[in-house]
């Protein structure tokens, strides 16, 4: 990834804090940040001279490039590929990546290096917080859904059959590098895909942002460079700032962050996982979320058009023509908001503001499901 | 267990407190405990409903009570027994556990209580460290060793093939309940084994209370319930001061809790796991860390004899005549205090007082383990 960005480029440089009790750390964003990755782990981890690997087998270009940047400062270093896919998030894989951090020396002056998406971060982030009981774990996201979500809050994780994220652990990122070089490469859909959960922190809480990103659906659809660092630096900002108000979901902030996701739970539930995209599916629950919300006389048309509009602009779906609303309000119960029988959704009363709200009706979410048919 | 001690023994009852960042939690010691389990769970964790008992198959007695218990304060519960013996402690019963834990409903209202000796707490609590990232964990340690050692401190985890302990999670427990009734039925091997450990509190941190000790070896041999509550309870106090000043083992400190370990493990793992009861490696370890202190005049013969004496006098053996010096300076490089190719050993400078002692010579060391052939 060495000298891919021309120098004019480095402006788009982007850095977020997150400040969290049990650990704080740096988000380095920006074109050939991999690059500064010695530097970083110099900074943050200065005791590691061990780096484990773990990379999507996508992206073995960037994790080779990876294991070359530990070498030139005299790290030794582990390569671990896992293969891409949900299925990769099981207790067989967490179990073959112990066993080779272990054939291979890993102890606490080792430091976990996760390369790929949000499968790869969640699976190597759980090696990281079990082995010795937790050594250091350094982010390095390639996918936009990666670099907005999953890098940012440590959840850590693997699925069981039948539930997925079950088992895991927090342990939070010594430092995450953000090289929006890597989104070159990413396939479109899934670019687009993970533009949804930007359009969401907008919603959800960023009024000003949300401003921005309609002015510059061009600039955010052919990658422009400071458009990605800046899209991805709020986004992740706005994480950051809910997650350290809510580091272990205790006090129910964190919840806010699933705004759309009921629904979305739900259809890619009911679509098969993998049918649709995560931030698809996202896309089409915010649509149903604010059809709801208007339903229930929080928000107005104008409210959903411009929510619907952003979203379509940046080639998202907002419908799902054959969603069932009876078989989506079954799978909406094994939902982990919903509380004695009763289904808690995150709706919106204006931009920027949402609320967790109790009890909604089963004939209101399903009206609601059915305008987004 | 209800009604099996007489009134006249409840002032034998002890109360622990363990003050951590991360999670304060008491220790409740005594006769008849376990039947205070309900105002524990009330105060402990409120908003538990459904508990998941852990149990080692040879106390089912004490699961059961445990169960009549909890359905008694219109609790739900689970019953997963786990197979006596270290080899339970590995990926496949973790994995077996969460499953079970999954198929029954197991979520943050739950609450793990584990109930049996030190597999069983470090097993079920890494399970409950790592379902839904970190449900509340109750542990009813039924062995001496695990009553004075694991279950303070808040350290889980699991085996991997060759390395004990090296994965798993620090999750402090909500509640600790030690009934000490369950030591009545606990094989004189294992309760003796038990006693090394209480002998090594006094010896590193607590003078007075190595005299006590000295003082009244046929109360502590005969069981009496008051000298049972006293010696957990001041194992436990011990414990807590060095855990809460040392938590997640950054400072070292945490590290003079290994004193005799360094030759323990070795003897563990050179005559086989299990042929050695951990505490007997754990007594000659410690006389064998003796003989090397005096070795480096750091303590005269009265010391060694005094703490031969009393180990001896509680049926603790602190020879090993099949040790082979040169096998187990081999197996001790292995030991996780090795720092570039020298071994660190704790070793004492008088009663009550232990140091950190690095770059300890072969030749020492080999002529420590002589000494107690």
């Amino acid at each position: 990834m060495a000298n891919m960005h021309s120098p004019s480029e480095t402006w788009a440089n982007e850095l977020v804090r997150v400040n969290l009790e049990e650990r704080s750390y740096s988000i380095n964003i920006g074109p050939g940040q991999l690059e500064h990755l010695p530097s970083g782990l110099s900074e943050c981890v200065p005791k590691c001279r061990h780096g484990v690997i773990v990379f999507d087998e996508n992206v073995r270009g960037i994790a080779e490039r990876t294991q070359n940047l530990l070498t030139g400062v005299g790290f030794r270093s582990t390569m671990i590929d896992v293969p891409s896919g949900e299925s990769s998030k099981c207790i067989s894989s967490i179990e073959r990546l112990w066993c080779r951090m272990l054939a291979d020396h890993t102890d606490r002056g080792s430091v976990v290096l996760a390369v790929g998406g949000g499968v790869v971060g969640d699976l190597a982030g759980f090696a990281a917080a079990g082995f010795a009981r937790g050594i250091p774990l350094v982010q390095i996201p390639t996918t936009l859904l990666s670099q907005v979500d999953s890098s940012v809050g440590g959840k850590t994780g693997i699925n069981l059959p039948g539930a997925k994220n079950i088992v895991g652990a927090f342990w939070q990122p010594s430092l995450v590098v953000v090289d929006t070089q890597s989104l070159a490469t990413l396939p479109a859909r899934e670019y687009v895909s993970g533009l949804a959960e930007v359009v969401k922190y907008g919603v959800i809480l960023l009024p000003e942002f949300l401003a921005y990103l309609e002015q510059n659906v061009a600039a955010i659809l052919s990658k422009q460079p400071a458009a990605l660092s800046h899209i991805i630096a709020e986004s992740c900002r706005a994480k950051a700032a809910v997650v350290q108000q809510d580091e272990r979901e205790t006090t129910g902030l964190r919840a806010i962050l699933n705004y759309g996701h009921t629904f979305a739970h739900a259809l890619e539930s009911v679509c098969g996982y993998g049918t649709l995209f995560h931030g698809e599916a996202v896309s089409i629950g915010m649509h149903m979320a604010a059809n709801l919300a208007q339903l229930m006389g929080r928000v107005d048309e104008d409210f959903v058009r411009r929510q619907q509009t952003l979203l379509e602009q940046l080639q998202l779906p907002t419908k799902s023509p054959h969603a069932d609303p009876e078989e989506l309000w079954l799978a909406m119960q094994h939902d982990k908001k919903v509380e004695h029988g009763a289904l808690r959704f995150i709706l919106p009363s204006r931009i920027g503001h949402v609320e967790l709200v109790p009890g909604v009706a089963k004939g209101l979410a399903t009206a609601a499901i059915q305008a987004a048919r």
